[in-house]
């Protein structure tokens, strides 16, 4: 593989600020550990519980009493909050982060977190580079972070305008260095890709669970699901503040999904009341054959 | 466990018919012999070299040139057809059902199946006990026959009203020797269960994966699309034909989950269009916490 981090290895930061240490904040701080990328990780929790639970777990070597006092000193921050909380936090921090570091979050929308960090960092909005990793699920909380989440997965890193060129190769190098492999593009192609292939998904998930269980006859239904079912739904077992906050920063674009889709499945309805046969077999088929055509990006390709 | 079949294991039959040698065909023919259940195993295609290549693969002891000829002096029948062609199969072979020899299929409907049986049977219809194993998936193909297929499986039995006790006892018994699970209802009862927990879901699927595919940057976003989306859609690949005539045979039922479905996705779509994060926040948590709840039932349930 000839991608385009792989001769400049990452740096080590000297003292990494993780604010949020659930799954995907806890995770980020076992991998760089044990990937050698940090000599020490601080924590910070809004919840005292959950800084103890990571301080106990060993998933951060100290805990902070505030984000101010977590970022101050770090070469890098990294915020692992809920999408809907980054604006605040951002406001907490900015008089705190050093000249030099690097900023980056982990949130599954992209043109919302854009536009916080450029409002609430002023000046210092070039140093934030927006991250997605593709990571994570229907589990939540420190007790699932584990070291190689982010190992073979794929993140997307969304500069700023503001952005030097030389921070935004550092971030990349970063998430290349815990494993995982990185696609560049803008937060607004971010945001309509991810209304496509995984907000819109969850939003039919939910919707089909709770009209599955909702009917009178639902619960003696789920008895008899199986494999199919299990796979189809296992997205609708999602957080559900976080997924209410996707929808939220990502209204518009889901929505737009939304139409696409039901016009699709209109066409399937369609012909399934008119009997039309061949031509509901014409609209499986298409979707099977795409379907198949499809394998999960390998670890292996490289990255555009 | 001390489900009804434990005393009363399966009997061995002396001639088996498998009529169909895709991977349910073709798996059943593996599991039985391999269970020791079954002396010999006669299997029929309607293409050559779906027979060829079973015999290839020694999936089967014997191949038959017709399926009448597969059946004559078999004392166990197994339909492994696409159910759209069940009702032809059966009038080919109604001549030569022996007298107490046991039928069944393996259809995902069971409705149409059973009034099939009723039609082309006659006198002899109440040998023919329909079945619905839950196994199976994506694939299809005898190069996919695998002898554990139904090992932990759940199968339905949907006895008819023309059936012996005593017969039915026997399929339930034969499918628990080769390691499934059986659960009885009635052929109505089931086709409107699995309209809900798997016939929908496909119908779904298909529809999201068309729209897209079908759209100009869909080819992009497949690129970026992660866990979540591979396992809902896994059944999107599913085989058209087959599921064009699933769709056939269950069409009503299946049109009645779809507009559960559309209700409850428009009270989704409601909440998104009009902002009110806090009811769509209760939404996905209802739907959530039913996924959660919920589990595939174990191997070691007791079956009703």
């Amino acid at each position: 593989m000839h991608g385009p981090f792989e001769a400049g290895a990452s740096r080590v930061y000297q003292r990494v600020a993780v604010l949020g240490v659930g799954l995907l904040g806890g995770s980020f701080a076992l991998a760089i550990k044990r990937r050698g990328l940090a000599r020490e990780v601080v924590g910070y929790a809004k919840s005292p519980s959950t800084l103890n639970a990571a301080l106990a777990a060993g998933v951060i070597d100290h805990g902070a009493d505030s984000a101010l006092r977590a970022v101050t000193g770090a070469d890098l921050v990294v915020l692992a909050v809920p999408v809907a909380a980054t604006a605040a936090l951002l406001k907490q921090i900015a008089l705190g982060v050093s000249a030099g570091s690097l900023l980056l979050d982990v949130g599954s929308t992209k043109a919302d977190v854009a536009l916080a960090a450029q409002q609430a960092l002023g000046a210092r909005a070039g140093q934030f580079v927006p991250c997605h990793p593709i990571a994570g699920g229907e589990v939540s909380g420190v007790q699932h972070a584990r070291a190689a989440l982010f190992d073979g997965c794929r993140v997307v890193v969304t500069p700023l305008d503001e952005n030097p060129p030389t921070l935004v190769d550092a971030a990349c190098a970063l998430w290349e260095g815990l494993g995982a492999h990185v696609a560049r593009m803008t937060p607004a192609e971010h945001d309509a890709a991810f209304a496509a292939v995984s907000h819109l998904p969850h939003l039919l998930a939910f919707a089909y669970v709770q009209a599955l269980t909702r009917q009178p006859k639902g619960g003696g239904y789920l008895q008899l699901a199986g494999p199919g079912f299990r796979d189809f739904t296992r997205i609708a077992a999602s957080d559900a503040v976080m997924w209410r906050d996707v929808f939220h920063a990502n209204g518009s674009e889901v929505l737009h999904q939304l139409q696409l889709f039901k016009q699709a499945l209109a066409a399937f309805e369609a012909q399934l009341r008119q009997g039309n046969w061949s031509l509901l077999e014409n609209l499986i088929r298409d979707a099977s054959a795409s379907r198949q055509a499809w394998s999960t990006p390998s670890v292996d390709d490289d990255i555009a």
